[in-house]
């Protein structure tokens, strides 16, 4: 079994790193302080006998030779970049529970068959650089390497730069294209980000796959208009219109339940003065489904009712998708091994779907993938108040142990 | 007769400065643009033989002498601070109305009884400091010097700092309490910033009177989540509540036809993340009505729907009002004296009542007060497109010119 202190602890010293006054963290992808957080974690790896190799986009791969190094590696990990106000435990947890594998077969002195790996992807949470899940995104094929180096924050800062001047713009090849999984299996624990386990007080998810996404930005052009003088009935108010099309977002989720999720996060109204009616609002909409063709009824409706505002007349709409992917099954003798290392660990466990896009949702393109989730308070994330219980984290990293020996073999 | 031309390349050379790409004018108030424009208006007075002074909030007043300097002087002006994408006229017209009338007067050697006053108030369009019409407001004792000098902008300036920035926080005193009338008239130029004159087709609006208005800052705070991994039914959306007030502020205007207006200006969604639900939302509400039960009646009606959206649970909504005045009849003699001014320049006019809050509404607090209204192009304004003819203008001016010397004597 793992050892939760240790996990604990090096949990709380990584979260030193770009720690904020409210008890969160600030690290953003490809910063210094991400930096000192990646060299952190080599010096931690090596320390463990590992080699660590860094490719184009900047992904860390720490290396646990296996009895038999022609054997693909079984692998685990996630992310060690955080929203702005982001907090301990998403990503950085999936990566130091794979390292607290890694620790604890050093201590019992095993060898696996295959080698392990522990994976930092670079970039996750796409608050700095678009698009999200940006290292992982790369290493599958989903966006290529250029795409991904041409993108550049407010400051116009490229990911390019960014990576070379945080020393981790490596040398190994991020996409392959050989056909070959890139993995014999890719484990990864997360926090769950949402409210289930909690509610059902279960302290490990068995998380079968993923919803897939569409994300959307709208733009509701009207006619700007001084709000005193301008009659109610001669106006084409911007802001007006857009109201319908948000809540239309809402009823077209609610309209697939349980799994459908429709949410608008980004509003901007313009000009956005007290007594200018809105001539232009831009917004952004994510829809999410459990199922494809669910994600593309979605799809149909929230297109359609731009079209029939736009059809009304007084304003003009355009929808653009900037984000798809289909919903994810994880590959079933991983979630089998992730199932049967819960009931090893004697504990109550349930099956989930993953709401949230995750590194292994696109690592799932290349390898065989699968999750582990443990609860976190009140299902909040990408908050600084974000927490998780020790006995939880430790709970997801020992069904992690158990399902990596299940995959590597000993 | 007024000069057309020189009041037209006096516009044209005020709206160079804060000039935007679309041919509109960015020239919030206090800032070093405001600085700029303010200094022009002041060397400009100064060579048509003014004195200017600069009171406590700003306000410049130049005076031009009478031949009896005890009498009340009989004043005219506007506001040269523009919207973020305001346009050339808008305020920047009953100043320079004014200074084109006593250039006017200079070059033909008349001398009025009363003295004359071109006043240019302080940061009138509110956009970037609330409340609006503020330095009229404090003149006029609507609320106190102290309110307005603490106001800050979203950065946190104060206007009293910006105000030093600037270099106009003057010695005279904002708000005389001693009864006497501030002046013996005020009249006040201005576009019309609506559709009725120009769909009328007359050149001339004798305004009668201004809609009374309340404006309000709402608050909806909900519960800041991941929009992935949280279901439906367990958010608390703030922005899908929000949405519901912003509608019913129309439902509310729409029932009080033809002189009711609602409208949701400025919207700022928190923290307005894409794949974040929103937490908070602010936004403002604007309400105006040509009688005072009217408006009474829309007032407890916003009031109502936020408190029954708060007693449905998942959200708790703030209402705070942060600007009203009821509607306003102008001074009948003044208002007479347009007319005439109209009659004698041989205009086609038509009395209106103004939609829009001007300085005006507040000097008629303090002093005998009206306004002249000239039709802009498809009544927009708050708006870089934003235009009028110079025609139209210079009829304007002419009214202006004749109803000053009515009330001044010569
Ligand atoms: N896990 C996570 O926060 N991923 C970001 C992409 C998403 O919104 O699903
Ligand atoms: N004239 C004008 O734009 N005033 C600003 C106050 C208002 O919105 O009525």
């Amino acid at each position: 079994a793992i050892d939760p202190q240790r996990l604990w602890d090096s949990l709380m010293t990584l979260a030193e790193i770009g720690a904020t006054d409210k008890g969160g963290v600030c690290r953003l992808a490809l910063t210094d302080l991400d930096r000192q957080g990646r060299e952190l974690f080599v010096r931690w790896a090596e320390a463990a006998g590992c080699t660590v190799r860094v490719d184009a986009i900047g992904n860390l791969f720490a290396r646990r030779p296996g009895q038999d190094d022609d054997l693909p590696a079984v692998a685990t990990g996630s992310h060690i970049d955080t929203q702005p106000t982001g907090g301990k435990f998403d990503g950085n947890y999936g990566v130091l529970a794979g390292l607290e594998v890694l620790r604890t077969l050093n201590d019992a002195g095993v060898r696996t068959r295959a080698p392990l790996e522990v994976c930092v992807w670079t970039n996750e949470e796409g608050s700095r650089f678009v698009p999200v899940m940006m290292g992982s995104g790369v290493y599958a094929g989903a966006f290529t390497l250029d795409h991904a180096l041409q993108a550049t924050d407010r400051e116009g800062v490229s990911v390019q730069d960014a990576l070379q001047a945080i020393g981790f713009a490596g040398k190994a090849p991020a996409f392959v294209d050989d056909g070959a999984p890139r993995f014999g299996a890719y484990f990864e624990a997360h926090i769950e980000q949402g409210p289930v386990l909690e509610d059902a007080d279960v302290p490990l998810g068995v998380v079968t796959g993923a919803l897939g996404q569409r994300w959307y930005d709208v733009v509701v052009t009207g006619q700007e208009a001084h709000a005193g003088p301008t009659p109610m009935k001669l106006r084409r108010d911007a802001l007006q219109a857009a109201t319908g099309l948000m809540q239309e977002v809402r009823k077209i989720a609610m309209d697939e339940q349980p799994n459908g999720r429709g949410t608008v996060g980004y509003v901007q109204v313009h000009p956005n003065s007290r007594n200018v009616i809105p001539g232009r609002v831009t917004f952004t909409v994510d829809l999410r489904h459990g199922d494809d063709d669910g994600l593309s009824r979605m799809d149909a409706r929230i297109r359609g009712a731009c079209a029939s505002l736009q059809a009304k007349g007084g304003v003009t709409v355009s929808i653009e998708q900037t984000v798809y992917f289909p919903p994810v099954r994880f590959a079933a003798p991983l979630v089998n091994a992730v199932r049967l290392g819960a009931q090893r660990a004697g504990l109550s466990h349930q099956d989930i779907v993953s709401g949230a896009g995750h590194d292994a949702v696109y690592v799932a393109r290349v390898a065989p993938a699968a999750m582990i989730f443990v609860p976190c308070k009140d299902g909040i994330s990408h908050n600084e108040i974000e927490d998780a219980k020790p006995e939880h984290l430790a709970a997801g990293a020992n069904v992690l142990l158990h399902a990596m020996l299940d995959r590597a073999g000993i």
